[in-house]
């Protein structure tokens, strides 16, 4: 394979946003399995982060979760970000971590839970002017765990309120992204299971709110890629969240469990012209039982290796096949890209950026594990709720 | 249980429209099983639905399929079928089962295949002006089976230009109501898989375009009474298909596999106001193995006692429980109408509608069915595809 | 309906066990709601399991979870629960909370962790000594959640080596109950993720090794009560883990998901000759959202009904029209038990016990939730990992 | 990758076997699409699978299926295989498409039918005979579509009846191969639904009893690397029947869906020692829009480059990693070999053979497509049923 320049400037231009709280503890509902050297503030994520861009070269942003990385002086947290070559990136809301929320945030059937819910996502919003972040990403636990235990309609008005109210309040420059879950925490309905129900409520907003898509929130057997391409279709698509499932919402390192589909993803990104600022590239995973500064390293290098692929794809080629009805020639084009191993590829790109070609060996000796195991004592380690 | 006459006023006025199609024979890929006493043509099928009709009393109509229920004079048609108490229901289109549609109907590669598949719906909606007929119900088999086969937004292009131009020709009274469907026959990606795009397309439409839900096209998993209230708040709810499944499409006789989710649906269907002439409630299913005339009063007595339960919800009862957040209360106010047996209920009904209580027994009783063996000889069976 | 005495006779001797830990705090990886009133030691979860029996009359033991119901006293403990009326049930082993399990416990690659793992189960077997109970249960939350992780077949070989230990320890009168889970926590592989590999292991253990059917635990669409008639034909159905669920392991009610499906499988039971006491009904649930003490009771009520429902099913008739295979006429004999309100019945019965008819009422009117919260202040309160 | 001669060896000594089936027309049950120049004999199918071997090297051998490949002469039919560089392979039974078998064939509640479907398995005995197969393969369509429509227990006791009748028959080098279906044609109830089930047939049988895996039989998410392994450990895997799906048993070419799971599942044969003779790779698909010859080229070919990356994979470093509990390390060695393109591997190894290294340009300049079409007029193509 000989990339096109195209390719190369496309690769180069990558930005994939890593998550605050992937950097800290996560678990599943058996256990959290704490690790060693984990950050105990926002600050420490943000030195983490800064390791994964360093080496990777395409993660210059980082999500922050309030009310996790909530700081006194936001100024000196970007402050902070900058002077490790970062910018701080979407702020993600949380309403499902307090007792209040046990029957829903927005939708709950107490307006004044209500109320202090959306009291909430105005503060992110508040953030955001702080912090400069453009995007504002909503996910909702809300939902129910019983038949007839709430009103599934009367939900939905409540829901569209609160969006609308949090629309009202968006600056010059601002997006809210919102996300849509197939289950968990809730059972038995979620307020916003499927991408129909987000793209509803966006087309309503407007042009601001957009649909972000979290590659693990769908039911089995779910055909992602139809779903990035029509959303790109009707310009409504904000987003991922990225990381890979192999059952529910397993939150993995993206393209551990299915690497083909990450790949057919990006092509569809790559195809409806997504591969703009307009779309920003999250990661949202859990690294339960890895370490996880590389793991994170590892999850930016395959959503790299997936459009590195979706770049090579002969478009010329592929097009004249499906004009052809050429089935298994069509097919063909598609799969070569994949088959293609373009590591190499992407080694000879970050010698020519200056970094080292192998990011995870280059971590590994770098002693940055080993120093913050070291200094990382005492204090509180950041995680789920923390 | 002593119903209200409102719940009495609302199982007497309930209409259930019954597949010309079920009455036919039908299969598997792997075999179709040939039954004694099939239909052979059209007017044989009326016939035959005039025997659920006569037995239930709540089946007036008989959907269409064309090409399979082509006539010469739809006139003497629905003739056939007034005499019988009868009157002819939706026309489905059949763009599936030409050699030329391989690759797809209007969303094929070729245009000279989408100009056919054009012409065949055009040709439904004069059949609709023939038969009096006010819903046109589409659903395309079209998809790929392989990823790069073909490509996904473009499809989608060609999917809205022939939906326009078909809209575009319906008359005063007439609708569209499109299907979705997760998957099958189409297996990589099907061009309207979900109800959102089918959501999508008929909101650009206009307000005589509607989604119809097809009890059996969903992945696992998915809570289709969300669906069912999202749409009819959206008021873009046209109608069902209703069925049953275990695992893919089945195509089992509704309420066959979960009568908890056909209450709960029908519940849904109850709450949000759908229970009027504008939401169609049509059957269609695949009788395999089992006689197709019991088949099918069983199955319209099945939605016809999900309806009963759904109506006999203590609404008054629920909504204080829902507003209180008392999650067992609630719920336990939906069960109790799910849990009541609401056969004597249907059963002094059809008495007082001058039915036999008991529409199965009479069935048999009738000797309707041993006719039709004995006077149904030669010709050619119906079945699809004949 | 008039019940034989031969059901009436059934659903009295009927014996469903609730689980301590069912009576504390739980929920899911996002948030664990805490309740009032929760019980803060084994004894007090007795003192509410009592609660559930006086109101059911068919609750009479409780399982136990150890390390969460460790005491001292094992006699002092199981006084109190005879004092109450109960008995102490199964002994449920805990290998998963410790940071040693990240990586797995009886499978795990470093040995000293297996030995640490199969002290803890054979520790289980001393205290069913100390308690006189006879069924271990083990579910593993062993697996991994990346390919490669480790070796799926090194790892059955010391499952198989771990179990053989404890097997050699069991008692006279004791039994193992090896219990399968498709997925969670680990997400790419779990080491006993379905009945066939749960049977294959009691298979070479012997006749005390007995497979327990979670029913949470399968993939979406399996058939569980044809992995019950099967259990039951190969005489290798030890119990059941008895739960609902819509999408993944949701731990709710059981039968309130799916009860159609609940009297399926308790009809497999009854036709299997499986209503004896040498399978174990017990429930394993996690009430989130709900106040727990009346969810059990709601819960054990779910499975007294499925069973008297399939208890009703006419078996001769059903017989009759199986052999002739009358496929429609077979179905009905079982739907019609299915659709009888069997609630009337049960409530006579409970009258005949001497129990309130309507337990939930009777428990609501008991005072003793408010008891509970008022009582049990200070202390922690129990849940998962307390 | 420089591979080793081991990997050579192997990949020089593989051998997959195509089904006489693929070479004729399938379909959905919605449409069977026919192509030009199908075979139309059983003979016309070894020279169309003749092709197949000339251009890959490694599929030497044919499945039949019986009806559909019976001939009156099985040596003409052996020499004919012979002359053309192959040999017969399994015999597969069909019991599924004659009317007698609408509700079962082993299984049904008639003895008659039971008796009839007997005496099909023996003949497939016979023709192993004729044709010095050394295989069996036994698929059932056998089940049911609803609740109580037949006993599954007694089903059970049936299908054990004649398994063992045939076990019985088998001679000195023939094996029973037992597929398990998770669902279709029957969607209630399969007879033989899982791994377990044909597992637990196989083990009271005995040696020549053997599971096949269907790698399209599976409930969603289900891990069918872990089955491969677990058979291996226990010496019950029989062979594969290869083919990919996205949703249910869509019988895509191997490798299109998920060529990652193709991946991990020959990692598990080649870890368990299972690419030896012992076990039978096959092929199982219908090529329903695409052209059949090149699809099974392909097929074959994704098999191939599968093997060579599991084989590529480094089992020291593997081994390793696993053993210090290195989950990222350990993930990437394997991930390592996945990643690796084999293809100029398998190019250089076809041209040490003597072969076209591009299998499908040479099948494409060969003209065989061409002649097929001119040659194969008139008579009756080959086809499911046909």
């Amino acid at each position: 394979m000989t990339p096109s320049p195209a390719v190369k400037a496309a690769l180069s231009s990558q930005a994939i946003e890593t998550p605050s709280w992937a950097y800290g503890n996560s678990g599943t509902r058996f256990k959290v399995f704490a690790q060693e050297g984990v950050p105990r503030t926002p600050f420490e994520k943000l030195d983490d982060a800064a390791r994964v861009h360093a080496h990777t070269g395409v993660a210059p942003t980082v999500a922050l979760h309030i009310p996790w990385d909530r700081v006194d002086d936001y100024a000196a947290l970007s402050d902070h970000a900058r002077e490790r070559g970062l910018r701080l990136g979407a702020i993600n809301s949380n309403v499902f971590q307090e007792d209040d929320y046990k029957l829903g945030s927005v939708t709950h059937p107490d307006p004044a839970v209500r109320r202090k819910a959306l009291a909430h996502l105005l503060e992110c919003v508040d953030i955001m002017d702080a912090t400069g972040s453009a995007d504002l990403k909503l996910w909702f636990s809300d939902g129910t765990n019983y038949p007839g235990q709430d009103d599934i309609r009367t939900r939905q008005d409540r829901l569209a309120e609160a969006l609308a109210a949090v629309y009202e309040r968006l600056g010059e420059g601002q997006r809210m992204l919102l996300e849509y879950k197939f289950f968990e925490p809730a059972f038995y309905m979620t307020d916003v299971p499927d991408w129909g129900t987000a793209y509803a409520h966006c087309l309503k907003l407007g042009p601001k709110a957009q649909v972000v898509v979290d590659t693990g929130h769908h039911a089995p057997g779910t055909n992602i890629e139809f779903i990035v391409a029509t959303l790109l279709r009707e310009g409504k698509l904000g987003g991922f969240d990225f990381n890979s499932r192999f059952y529910a919402d397993d939150d993995l390192m993206v393209g551990a469990a299915d690497p083909f589909q990450l790949f057919r993803i990006m092509y569809e990104v790559v195809r409806g012209g997504g591969l703009t600022p307009d779309v920003a590239f999250m990661l949202d995973q859990c690294h339960n039982i890895e370490p996880k500064i590389p793991a994170i390293i590892r999850s930016v290098m395959n959503v790299q290796e997936a459009t590195a692929k979706a770049l090579s794809v002969d478009a010329e080629a592929l097009a004249a096949a499906q004009a052809e009805g050429d089935v298994l020639g069509a097919n063909e084009v598609l799969m070569d890209a994949y088959h293609t191993d373009v590591r190499p590829l992407l080694r000879e790109l970050r010698a020519e950026w200056g970094l080292d070609p192998e990011p995870m060996a280059a971590y590994r000796r770098s002693g940055w594990a080993e120093r913050i195991v070291a200094e990382r004592q005492g204090g509180q380690q950041a995680g789920w709720g923390a």
